[in-house]
């Protein structure tokens, strides 16, 4: 049997089909159209999948479930999202809007979610007890996967990493609080960070990287200058690995998985970021003298939103 | 068929037969005695329960398992005790030692974490989905059950809720780390802020009921004098609401169970607490018009660890 995963993002749509080791056998890709009515959109990607389907050499009796993954949250007991709003959609009964074009069983994930389920399946977690996949990006977001299964809690709204709160009364977030861990371990982290440093250092490599341009800097930007030893990027190297280590300690102290995954952009540091983590988060630990989660890297990339959404259903 | 239950404390034991649904048919009880060497500890424990199975008129016969909540965490692979300072116990390999005497299956957990799996089966939480007991005692302890079973992490490390940071940098804890949960959200947090206030403000309700003596004041007569109106004990009350209540949030935004049980001292301020909590969680969820964990208030009182001890075999 194969799956057919959907990954639903805010400019693009990518479909794929999946065997059931995770392992992608074709792919397609339409645009995400906010401006279409919900319902021709799902008929887009619903002729989309049925033409990857076709490319793959497969037919509709050998699908055994579809799945997609959206930037938003769902309500576990129906499918229904309730909200998505890069996408626009409100109450969108996905699964039964999608059952109208193709008549099988239909699964809607958080994207951050099926992106650590797909760890889990043919990446770095895969086989493993239990993992905490954190996406690094523009936000931060989390994925929990026990036993091989999503974790999404008992309403949907769970694994939501990164609208814990890690400073009381810190950092003022986008969602209405203060405090939240993504404000201290997101990408837009590393840059206000770099922003408010580089105005009383503009001697620093970073400043050099963007023509002198606070607007330019960037995460990479940032830590490549870390990386050659400039002070300034250092510092906020230093900061930001001890926040995300903190961070990470938490999810330790709380659910000790058997891995905790890092994805997203800021993972793209690769072992600079990894090997200083792992060096700062037993720190934080409460049994300092126990074994704890290993600490990885994401390997899957960006199909990583194909695959696990198409693992929903297996 | 019958489950045994110790409940192991710094100063006592309290073993119990429960029955399958929960109830406990009869009860024992003896002191702690951290001067016998471990194995010599055990024996009596073994045989206290032995005596306690015996005047509840079942035999070994009809015991499926017996189980023991300890101040410690647990090898969940090998249900070896790595240490339980209170117990001045170290790597003790409980289970073995104790079927010696009695010749059953034998679980250990920690005692939070049992008390929360007693809620889960006998308790407020009975037959939830899944649950995340909080114990607001002299610190704070955290238990997790999911789909009916004790989650105590792959490493047997984890639900130590008080130990998560939520706050950078900020009060010293006895772990060693700053700012965990357990230094805002105990009864010492309270006994601390109260002690800080009346500094300043000597004619508070607070000192009145401690004659002057700061050294008394306790989380009790904090909350007695701020349900009177008193307003300094009403500031440290509104103040501990609400990094209870952050700490509650980040809880249900990361794992979002179906319900959160409170326990502990603290939460014998019942319906005064629980109201306020009720009332400031919902500010720092993030989906804040999406259903969200119940939030209650422990039923079991000090049985709990008997209880909970028990239905680890179950």
């Amino acid at each position: 049997m194969v799956y057919i995963g959907m990954d639903v993002g805010g400019t693009g749509i990518q479909i794929g089909v999946v065997d059931e080791d995770g392992r992608i056998l074709q792919k397609g890709a339409i645009n995400t159209r906010i401006d279409l009515p919900v319902e021709e959109q799902i008929a887009q990607m619903a002729a989309c999948a049925l033409d990857t389907l076709r490319r793959s050499g497969h037919t509709l009796d050998d699908v055994a479930a579809i799945g997609a993954g959206v930037p938003g949250i769902v309500d576990p007991a129906t499918n229904v999202v309730p909200f998505c709003t890069n996408l626009k959609w409100h109450h969108v009964p996905f699964a039964d809007m999608l059952r109208r074009h193709i008549d099988k069983p239909v699964f809607v994930g958080n994207d951050a979610t099926v992106a650590g389920l797909a760890e889990s399946v043919a990446g770095i977690s895969a086989g493993s007890h239990s993992s905490v996949f954190i996406t690094l990006g523009t936000g931060v977001g989390g994925g929990i996967v026990l036993g091989g299964k999503v974790w999404s809690g008992f309403h949907g709204v769970g694994s939501e990493l990164g609208h814990m709160i890690l400073e009381l009364d810190g950092e003022p977030c986008t969602c209405g609080n203060f405090g939240c861990l993504e404000r201290y371990c997101s990408a837009t982290a590393i840059i206000r960070m770099a922003r408010e440093l580089v105005e009383r250092h503009p001697d620093s490599q970073i400043m050099k990287a963007v023509n002198s341009d606070p607007a330019k800097i960037n995460a990479k930007i940032v830590f490549d200058a870390a990386r050659e030893g400039d002070e300034i990027a250092l510092k906020v190297f230093r900061r930001y690995i001890r926040y995300l280590s903190q961070a990470i300690a938490n999810v330790i102290n709380f659910l000790d998985p058997e891995m905790i995954v890092l994805g997203g952009g800021v993972s793209k540091a690769g072992s600079f970021l990894l090997d200083a983590v792992r060096a700062e988060v037993p720190k934080y630990l409460l049994y300092k003298t126990m074994p704890y989660s290993r600490i990885e890297l994401a390997i899957l990339g960006p199909d990583a939103g194909i695959i696990g959404a198409a693992m929903l259903g297996k």
